[in-house]
C-alpha cells in the first residue's frame, strides 16, 4: 500500500512543477542539480518503501541539529534547558534581534543558536565531541559510514559569518563557555552531514519508536525525552513556517537548507523527502507538498 | 479509572501550593477566589469526570477566541486565512511590534489581534453576528444558556486601550472592514463569555471528535478543517509560551487569562481545567501542572 | 542680497525637477498641484525676502507640533519631561514598535505619539484647550487670522487609524489622561492649521530671537527654553532623517507632510519652504534642497 | 574668565557628589580612581585653561572614532557615506538590532558598527594602516607621543565578542571588504589610544576652526567637511543620549566610556571632561555636568 501510495504522491508532485530557490550561500548546494527528488519511508515494524533519488546522498544541514540536540539532552537530561528554550522563535533561523532582546538565550535547539548552545555543550561534557558525536549518530543511524562532507564543511567554516556573529553574540552575554571557532567547527561539521533519503527516514525511526532502536531495542532516549523532542520539533522544527508545516502536514519533523525534510508519525512510521528547491522560508517546495500529500491521503496525522 | 486519576492529580496540584498573578486589567476577574481550582474531562464515548470546583462558572476570556474562529473557518472554510495566519507570533498577546513589522496581518486566529480579524469577518458575514456567534457557541456546547457576563463585557469595553490600539493599527493597514468600535464591540461580548469547567470540556469534544458533535453526530467542521483547528492550537494556542505547553503536556489546547485551559486529545477526549493564578505569560500555573500530570500519569500525549 | 540669493536657489532647485510622492492619506492634500514652491526668510532685524507662491496657504500638519509644545513647554516648564522626551527616535514619524518598547513614553514631542502626550497636558492645563492654544499660535505669528482647515481636520479624524492606535497604546500604559478622541480631537485640528510660507517663517522668528516676539519684544519663552527647544529640533525634527537634515542644513527645523520646512539660525533669521512633493521619509525634497543650497551659499550654518 | 570659570565649575560639580559605574568590561578601565576629573578648554586663539587631573592619560574610546572617521572622510569624500550613514540611532551604541535590519548598513560613524566599517575602508585605502592612522592622529593633536595602551588594547581584543558579532554581522550582508579579524584589531587599536584632558582638547580644536590646524593652518578636513563632522556629532556623539546632551549642552561632541568627553564651539573654542564614572547611557556624568554648567554659564550654545 505505502508504495502505491509512495509513487502517486511522487508523480503528483513532479506533475506540479514546483519551483524554487537553491541555497545560494554554500556553493557546493547550489551545483545539485534541481530535479532531484526522493520519498522514502520507514515503518517501526521494519518495512522500507522509496521512490526517487532516495540512494543519494545530500547535505542535512539544519536536520542535523535534532541529532546533537539529542545526544546532549541524554547526557544533560532536563539540565539542557539552561542553555537552550522550547519556544519557537517566530523569525527566521539566524536572526539575531531576538537573541539580543533575550540576552543570548536561544528559543530552541533547532534554530542555529541554539544548536551552537547545544555544541558548546557537547564540547563541555565529551572528551572528544567531533568522535563521539559522529558515533552517536551513526548509532542511531545503525550505519558506520555516515560521516560530514569535507568540502560542505570547509565551504560553511569559511562563509560563516553570520553563525560567527550569532556565536560571538552569544559569547559577550556568557553563554557560551568554550572558544567560539572551536564551537563553529563542530556546528560546520555537524551541519555538513550527508546522508540518503533512506538513511535519513531510517535515523528518523528512533523518534516514531518513543526513544529506541527498532532494530536493536536499545533504549537512546527515554520515553519521555523521545515526546518531549517530537513536540520542540513540532512547534520549532521548520524555522518561521513551523504554523504552517503543523497546519498542513500535521507530524513533527525538521527540515534543513539542503532541501531534506524528516518527519515521523509517533508510533508508526519516520518519512523523509528530498528536493532542493526552497520556499522564501528555507524549506524544501516539493518536500512540504509530498508530506501534506501523505498525510491527507493517508488521514493520519497527528491532531 | 479516570476519576480517581483526576482526583490525584487535583489534590497533588493543591499540595504544591502554586503562587500567581491573578489578572488585574479586569476588575470583575482580580476579585475571582485565589483557591479555585477545577479539572473536568469528557470523553468522546460520553463518560464525564470531574473534580473540584467544576459547576462553577468563570470567563473564558482568550478560550472563546477558538470558537469564534471555528465559526468563521466554516463559513469562509480556507479564505479565513486571507484575514490571519497560522504561524506562531513568538511575542506577548497583544504585541504590536510585530503586527507593525507585518503590516497589520495577524500571525495566527488565537492572538487579539487575530480574534479581531476573525471578528472583522464575522461581521461581513452574519447578519446578526452577535446573535449567529452566540448560537453557534450553544450548539457546539449542546446548552442554549451559554452567554456572556455583562459586567466583564462593559469592564473590557471601558478600559480595553491596547485592543482598541490592535484595531486601529489593523485598519490603519486596511485590514479592517468594519468600524472597529463595532468589532471591539463583538469582540468584548466573545471574550466575556462564561461556562463551567464541565461546560467548557464538554464543547471541546468537539475538536477531539474530528469536527463532529458528539451527541448528535453533526458535523460542524469538516475533519480536515478539525486537524487544522488543532494543529493551530498546537502551534498558538498558549500566547508566547506554545512551546512549552506542548513541551509539558503535548496536547492541543487553549487558555484564557480567566484562569481557564481546554484541551483535547484527538479520538479520546477533551479536558478543561481552571484556576486564577496565572503565571508571567498569562496562563493559569495550576492548570498547566494538572494537565502535565494528566499526561504523564496516562502516558498518553499525541507525540 | 537675501532677495537674489532666494531667487537663485528658487530657480535653481525648479531646474533639478525633483520628484517625489505627495501625501495621500489625506484626499486634500493630494490634491495640491504638484509645482508649488515657495521659499521665505524673515531675519530678526525685520527684513523679509520671498520667491514663488509664498502667500499661499499650505497644511502645516507635524510643524504646528512645534507650537503645541512651546505652550505646554511654557505652561509646564521642565515638567513637561514628564511627559515625553528629548531624544530622537530612529524610527518613522508614526512607529509603534519603539513606543510599545519603552512603555507608552514617547521619544520627544516631535513625533506623532509626542504631541498626542503634549496635547493630552494642554488639555489638562487649559480651560479651553482649543480656543487657548489657537490664540497662543496667533499671538507668535503675530496675526489673527490663522487657523486650521476644516476639510483636512475632518479628513483626517475619520481616518486617522493609525494615530488613533498610537494615543491608545499610551492610553493602556497610564500614559494619556483623557479621552483619546477628545486628545485626538485637538491634535487632528493642530495638524490641520494653515499658514502661508511667508507667516511660517515669521512665525518661527521667535525662536530665532531666543524667545522673544521681535516685534513687541514679549518674552513668550524663555532663553533657555527657545534654545532647548531649537535643541530638540536640530536632533528630532525631521522624523528619521533628522540626522540627513542636520548634516546638509546644518539648522534646527521642523518638516510636515504637507511639504512645508520652518528653519532658523539663531540670532540671525527663520526661513519656510514649500513643495508639495516629499521624499520617502515624509520631508519635502525641494524644501530639502533649497534649505541645504542656502546655507551652502550663505557659508552659515550653526556648525 | 575661562580659568576662574572652569574652577568653579569643578568645585561645583565635585559637591554635586555625583555617582555612576565605571566600564566593568575592561578590566584596566574598572580599576580608574572614581574620583580622577578634570576639565580642559583650548580656543581658537591659542589660550589654554584647565583644571584637575588635566595631564593625566585616560582612554579615549569611542572618541577615537571621530579621528578614523575624518582620516576616512578626508580620503573618500562623500563616498564615505556608501559605508555608513549620518542618523542617530536611538538603540544602544552595540545594537545588533538595527544592524540586522537594515542589511548591516551602520546607521552612523560614531556607533561601534559605523567605526568598524571605517576601519574596513582605511585598511582597503591605506598600505599602513595602523601607522597611518597613527600618523594621522598625531598631526591633528601636534603631538608626535600620542599612542594606543597595549594592555587595554589587548584586553578589548580578548574579550570584544559583541563587537566580533557586530563586524561578523555586516561581513555576512557583504558589507566588509577585510578579514573581520584584521579590521577589529585595528579599532582595538583605535579605541585604546590614550591622551591628556588636555591633550584631548587640542586636538578637537581642528574641528572648532573649520577644519584647519589652529597652530600650523595646515586644512586637514575642507571647510564643508569640518561642518558636517560637526553635524554628525551633534546628532550621533552621545549613543542613545545624543538627544539628551544636545538638550543640555547644545555643543557637537563625542563620548567614551573611558570617561571622556570632547565637545567643540564652532569658531570658539574646544573643551574635554574626564571622569570615569558612567550613567546608564556609557556617558560621563561628571562631564554631562560640567558642560551642562560651562554653556549656561557662558550663555554659549550653538542654539
Amino acid at each position: 500500500m505505502y508504495q502505491d501510495l509512495l509513487s502517486q504522491i511522487y508523480h503528483e508532485v513532479k506533475a506540479l512543477r514546483l519551483t524554487g530557490q537553491q541555497t545560494a550561500y554554500i556553493p557546493e548546494l547550489a551545483n545539485i542539480p534541481a530535479d532531484k527528488f526522493a520519498i522514502h519511508l520507514s515503518t517501526i515494524t521494519g518495512q522500507k518503501y522509496g521512490v526517487g533519488d532516495f540512494d543519494e546522498k545530500f547535505s542535512l544541514q539544519s536536520i542535523a541539529k535534532v541529532f546533537a540536540f539529542s545526544l546532549a539532552y541524554k547526557i544533560k537530561g532536563a539540565g539542557i534547558f539552561n542553555h537552550v528554550g522550547v519556544e519557537p522563535s517566530g523569525d527566521p533561523f539566524n536572526s539575531l534581534v531576538q537573541l539580543e532582546q533575550e540576552q543570548g538565550f536561544p528559543r530552541n535547539p533547532l534554530i542555529n543558536a541554539g544548536a551552537l548552545a547545544v555544541c558548546d555543550v557537547l564540547i563541555n561534557e565529551l572528551a572528544n565531541p567531533e568522535i563521539e558525536l559522529m558515533s552517536f549518530i551513526r548509532q542511531i543511524a545503525g550505519n558506520e559510514k555516515i560521516t560530514y562532507n569535507t568540502a560542505v564543511y570547509k565551504s560553511e567554516k569559511s562563509t560563516g559569518f553570520r553563525n560567527r556573529a550569532l556565536i560571538n553574540l552569544m559569547k559577550s552575554f556568557g553563554r557560551i563557555n568554550n572558544d567560539p571557532e572551536e564551537v563553529l567547527d563542530l556546528y560546520f561539521k555537524l551541519c555538513s552531514i550527508e546522508m540518503t533519503t533512506a538513511e535519513l527516514s531510517q535515523t528518523f525511526l528512533m523518534y516514531a519508536n518513543r526513544g529506541k532502536l527498532p532494530n536493536s531495542n536499545v533504549q537512546i532516549l527515554t520515553e519521555s525525552q523521545s515526546k518531549r523532542l517530537n513536540a520542540i520539533m513540532q512547534t520549532c522544527g521548520f524555522y518561521d513556517e513551523a504554523g504552517e508545516f503543523t497546519f498542513r502536514v500535521g507530524l513533527p519533523g525538521k527540515s534543513g537548507v539542503g532541501g531534506g525534510i524528516a518527519a515521523i508519525h509517533p508510533g508508526k512510521y519516520a518519512v523523509a523527502v528530498w528536493s532542493p528547491l526552497l520556499n522564501s522560508k528555507g524549506n524544501s517546495i516539493k518536500g512540504m507538498k509530498a508530506l501534506e500529500l501523505l498525510t491527507t491521503k493517508l488521514g493520519w496525522s497527528i491532531f
